[in-house]
């Protein structure tokens, strides 16, 4: 029964690196320049998943969760590295290869590459893809697999069972499907908005994919700061908001009109207040163009809460107090169920409602206080998860920076460069890797420990910890 | 009846008035250079404390949560206020003066004195003076207040009744007075290895309350570093610990020889790990000599953890892995019951153990596991505590580095100021106030903020936000 499982397991990442396949056979079509790379990537990476969902065997009755973790688990990793391979035939060494297609595939959009306005646009379309594949990806991942998992507080979204029989899987598939729907209903509209606002086909499509994606992927190296087009960069501000939103909630407000959601009220809510407050300080002390300002202030604020990451402007020489707001915003994130990464607002808001518990707990220790979101009572279990996501996100982020100083960056450095990753929002602070430079100069160990930082922060941290411990592997056997 | 209580609050402060008053003659006496400052002092705090006394009750039937929280508040502000009077005398501005007194009150030991070697004698034993009464201070507050207002976790410690009555007053009373008793015979033990080690009488006391204290004041510009015997250096290290344990332990171990204890045993392991593990990769790295190197290392780790903040050497040049490390070491913090601030062993255990279960019921939603600390079963309302400690603390630290940041501070020193500041330690990261430099050149509305971290940080955030609730205050009249 665990073999079959297991065996269940590797028939689907067959499958995935089968369709990675087809994408490269597909980038070699439309791209004649690179066609050999990707010719070459696509049958290799074809190959190994044929052979691994041929030898393997289709049949599930039903999946438990420890098998489920490894599914999630082994997903994201074959898709990485099977990303990685047109990229490494092209040029780049294997710890940039790695890096580069990790971070599409969690949409986190830190890149090794320069010269990107120059660079063969086979490549350039493949970073947007893994991008847009990505972010649809952890949708379905997100609100499908998470909750049954009971991940970091997800059960709040979760299905009736926790174990993934034929009818969970139909309600799954039906739910991917919508969503894989809005996604690319959206992505066209921005497509087509970019086109009306003067962008060229190619560069209007790889922006789309990465605006929605909310990955950050440019086709130039001042990444969205070459288009100086007040139009383009509103447009793309309301993108990646879109990207941002949770995809079950347009699903809702397209089938019933319902619009009411706490986590997209509060998020819009944040934005707004943070962009109106740095505009501000911007204007009161630094004179700044009022309308400029608030124009370039917006698209970062949404770039960086969005974890988008695409960049206008190096918001880093505003000042100490635009680096630290930038800072502690890349710790919001968008909101569940979206392409965002980051702690998610639906963490947040439950922190600051159990917060609020327990000081009214401490003035009336015998009175009872309810805890609720979206109007339904957040069970302890729920809550538990939340606070385990906020203490692993704390300590992967500080041990993933005393790893990056161990290795010689300084600590500005380490810990804005462990925040961007695990957070999968991209720029980090600092000359080295801040938004107006990229992560090449990194040594290679410090490319591999960024890459498993945005893998594990991509999968909540739980979902890859688990499989660090030893009964798991003693009870999955 | 609420004012009856409140009166009550009044009178300890104004008798806490009075007793510092009383300190300030005792300084006058010894001191004649700077007798008068310290006259005029003593007679304007006697009299307004002597007048709040006078004209309040003492009589207590029992005192309950809220009007604890206001005595625990009050108590530490009046402390600061009054310490802060004399230095204010000398020549220091009321800024400068509040944030060096309430700096000695909550042994934090940041300062923005500089000459020390140089300064009138009346004022350095002052400025330890406010250490050592702090830290006994914080002792008891710790375990006998704290677990009544069910502040932090604190209430694995509390006594049965949530009422302070006349028993509890004794018992506590009783507590206090052993915890002085073990607070003075470690001080006394520690000046005399001070004077064994060369050190003058004067350098001796004070050295010898600021180690015990874990507050960190010296009577030179280059702290610790100033007496480069190894023999003091490691005795510094060994009182630090000390001064970082907690009382009733030392009790307990005193009565009945018994010396087990988890948070003790926690804390010599992280400190023994840390230590060889930057010996080790400092030597490794550096070529740096060894001896040398392990009684650098020990005494700066130890200095940080126990929250003292002496320093011996700038371990900021030892390159940013150290700076990361050390940075992680502020938020250690030693044990609830001794004289450290920080967020303290006990929590770290809690928390760490609370994740395994989390770990585990993961794999295993239907198991029941155990939240096991010192063989007891810790209750829900423990854990929560100390989960809504290290949110306020991650809060508290965050909010004032934005804060700070406004002000113009940059991030290094922003964030490492107010980390320092809540964790009670004294030195923070960067050149402006590193462990070689002082705080003197921020501005005065920086100092101000400052001076709140150390108070919140102190009083364990909970207690000082508390009394910012409207419904406190409509409950308290």
């Amino acid at each position: 029964m665990g073999a079959c499982r297991v065996s269940f397991v590797v028939h689907v990442i067959g499958l995935l690196l089968a369709l990675f396949g087809g994408l490269m056979f597909a980038d070699a079509a439309l791209f004649p320049e690179t066609a050999r790379i990707f010719l070459t990537g696509g049958v290799l990476v074809v190959l190994i998943g044929a052979s691994l969902a041929l030898s393997t065997s289709a049949r599930l009755h039903e999946l438990n969760r420890l098998h489920a973790f490894l599914l999630t688990a082994g997903m994201w990793i074959a898709a990485a590295t099977a990303g990685a391979v047109p990229l490494w035939l092209w040029k780049l060494s294997p710890a940039d290869a790695f890096f580069e297609a990790m971070s599409g595939i969690t949409t986190t959009g830190s890149t090794v590459m320069t010269g990107l306005d120059t660079t063969a646009h086979g490549i350039l379309f493949w970073r947007a893809l893994l991008q847009w594949i990505g972010g649809i990806g952890f949708v379905v991942t997100g609100l499908a697999l998470l909750p049954i998992l009971r991940v970091g507080g997800m059960q709040l979204f979760r299905t009736e069972s926790s174990e993934l029989g034929e009818k969970e899987m139909t309600s799954t598939a039906r739910f991917a499907m919508a969503s894989f729907l809005v996604y690319t209903g959206l992505t066209v509209l921005c497509l087509l908005t970019y086109l009306i606002g003067g962008m060229t086909f190619f560069e209007a499509i790889c922006h789309a994919m990465a605006t929605l994606s909310t990955g950050g992927y440019s086709t130039s190296d001042s990444s969205f700061g070459h288009f100086q087009s007040g139009f383009l960069q509103w447009s793309a501000t309301l993108f990646m908001l879109a990207g941002s939103l949770p995809f079950a909630w347009y699903i809702r407000v397209l089938r019933r009109g319902d619009t009411a959601s706490e986590q997209v009220r509060m998020l819009v809510l944040s934005l707004t207040i943070a962009t109106l407050l740095l505009t501000f300080w911007r204007v009161a002390t630094a004179g700044a163009p009022i309308f400029e300002t608030l124009r370039l202030t917006a698209f970062n604020v949404v770039s960086v809460v969005s974890t988008t990451g695409f960049a206008t402007t190096d918001y880093t020489t505003w000042g100490s107090t635009a680096v630290v707001a930038f800072f502690l915003l890349t710790v919001v994130g968008g909101c569940t169920g979206s392409t965002s990464g980051g702690a998610k607002v639906m963490r947040w808001i439950i922190l600051g409602r159990a917060l609020r518990v327990k000081l009214r707990m401490i003035r009336d220790p015998h009175g009872v206080f309810a805890l609720r979101y979206e109007g339904r009572a957040v069970e302890p279990d729920v809550l538990s998860g939340v606070i385990s996501f906020f203490v692993l996100y704390a300590a992967t982020v500080f041990g993933l920076a005393v790893i990056l100083a161990f290795h010689g960056l300084d600590m500005e450095t380490a810990v804005s460069g462990a925040l961007t990753a695990v957070a999968n929002v991209g720029p980090g602070i600092g000359s080295q890797i801040g938004p107006s430079s990229t992560f090449a100069d990194l040594s290679d160990p410090v490319k591999w420990e960024l890459s498993f930082g945005m893998y594990a922060g991509r999968l909540e941290m739980m979902t890859v910890f688990v499989l660090f411990t030893r009964t798991y592997w003693r009870e999955i056997a």
